[in-house]
């Protein structure tokens, strides 16, 4: 295997593109060695940016992208008609093998379209999932999906657990990855038709950890480290998970400025309280691979800045030196193929 | 009409049962000449609790009910089997018109199922939804259903749009209020099979102030008055609320112990920062009712205290003194046969 993994990165893509997501990639490649980075986007307005700055040459080039899909286009319509976008042209790249990932901040649907029709699901795999990263009251957790599929099926669920608990394992270091399916009661009898057909499924399946059903109270309370579900509660649990939190943490800035008192005490307790939100926000910055293709996409959130790119060019390095996709291609799809 | 609000509490409900509980319905009617209050439990028990108290007598009886469904017991067995409960006694006082509501902190399971098969539903109602109260950071929302009826069809979610709205306005006081569906993108053709089609239902339908999708990011925020979904999105809505609400809250409370300095500035800030969350605990602790039936139930929180249950009833006394369920019956039931 290379020593050196091949990230294509949307330079057009979220709000603050070009500028935080070439220095996300500037920071990459300053930092370390076994990365190469093609920078996606409108040759001029990235030269404009990699012209400021120091790095070394032979680790980042431009890809032109004369085109740009915009966060509010209607995805389908957007991933077909411009086919000389930052996405399409960055989702080609990995189809034709001449990188091994790609990363964008851009409109979320655009990426769930392309990551399936442009670069494709694995030969065998069903469906393939969105798998963000939430925070917990002990650490993270994986959930998947989290927008890419809406009604599922059972099959497709047990597929989740089986990805979800290689990429805990392999990608974020949590041996032997607790997989619960997210339920309105704890047990098996409960829940609605989905959940009842893919329990006994889950329990079934051999080479992942299921510890059954898990209620929403308990995932920030760090109840499982996989949490599967369709990807319509998916995406209400990632978007509740940020709206709350974010009101959470307004409604504390809000109340230390409402009285003299309160002000004196946010002089002394604010750093212990930004320390304290920081690895949530973290958590909900990291980004998420679309799991299941042929090769990576990894859909950052859409207010990214440098540092959330520079970690997700980080989390695909691991993901191939650690050969994710062969551990799926042996796990999932070969054992399938082995009973067909 | 009559001036009095005939209430049913169960006394052996929730964790802190019957003691708090039973203070509750002294406090209601210590404040409160228009309500009388059946305390439905274990007669020693509660005659032990109501000798400690002055009150008006006239105004609280006790209605023996020797069983107790025990929280974690399966609803379905437990109302079967247990007439003599405390939640069957009561809820039976609700079907024969010896009451106008019951209020319990019970298992919850058994308080949807005893509702809709002892209580039952108003004649025209498909469904009856579970409608809780969650905070914002505008006020409150109103989610529904949160949990009685898992798998419901496009015709489910209007009803409960038409009943939330109704309750919205009359009971909680908010004029005119903003209906929406919960959904994964803010476009009409987004979301499941489920959403979409029940989006142009909701959109045609007469008397109800229909604003089109939500995020769950924006519930938090605001976004809505009444929130429309299918139990299961509801259930997991509701719980994860809480999940991250009380997380954020704890993160919070060790933040200012970790060292000296963020002591101090939490002997300063403490005080503004609990009055902040207090609105907070207390949406998420306010009774939630199972709207259309032949009378009214209503379901607080497992960890009741005095001042939920006090508050309960008088939700009930509003709910009857604005007769909710004649305008239910009016608008939504009366309609549907003048269609027929």
């Amino acid at each position: 295997m290379e020593t050196v993994t091949r990230v294509a990165v949307d330079a057009m893509g979220g709000d603050n593109a070009p500028g935080e997501i070439v220095k996300g990639a500037l920071d990459a490649v300053n930092s370390r060695k076994d990365v190469h980075v093609f920078l996606v986007g409108k040759k001029d307005a990235v030269a404009a940016e990699l012209d400021k700055a120091q790095y070394p040459k032979e680790q980042i080039e431009i890809v032109d992208a004369p085109e740009v899909i915009e966060m509010a286009e209607h995805p389908v319509n957007a991933i077909r008609t411009k086919k000389q976008s930052s996405m399409v042209v960055g989702m080609n790249l990995v189809k034709n093998g001449d990188v091994d990932a790609f990363i964008s901040a851009g409109n979320s649907g655009a990426i769930l379209v392309g990551g399936q029709t442009i670069v494709g699901r694995m030969h065998g795999i069903k469906r393939a999932p969105l798998a963000p990263i939430v925070p917990t009251d002990k650490g993270i957790a994986l959930i998947l999906d989290c927008g890419a599929n809406v009604d599922a099926r059972p099959e497709h669920l047990v597929e989740f657990a089986q990805m979800g608990s290689i990429y805990m394992e392999y990608v974020i270091g949590v041996k032997n990855p607790r997989v619960a399916i997210v339920n309105i009661g704890e047990e098996e009898e409960k829940g609605n038709e989905l959940v009842k057909e893919t329990f006994p499924l889950l329990r079934d399946c051999p080479g992942i950890n299921f510890t059954g059903s898990i209620e929403a109270r308990e995932i920030p309370h760090g109840g499982a480290d996989v949490i599967v579900c369709e990807a319509f509660v998916g995406n209400v649990i990632l978007k509740l998970y940020e709206g709350v939190g974010v009101t959470m943490m307004d409604t504390v800035k809000d109340a230390l400025m409402t009285s003299l008192r309160s002000k004196i005490g946010a002089l002394f307790a604010m750093p212990a309280l930004r320390k304290s939100f920081k690895p949530y926000l973290e958590a909900l910055h990291t980004g998420a691979p679309l799991l299941g293709l042929n090769g990576l996409v990894v859909k950052t959130h859409g207010s990214s800045k440098a540092i959330e790119i520079k970690n997700a060019i980080g989390q695909c390095v691991t993901f191939r030196e650690e050969n994710i996709n062969g551990i799926i291609k042996e796990r999932i799809t070969g054992a399938q193929q082995e009973e067909a």
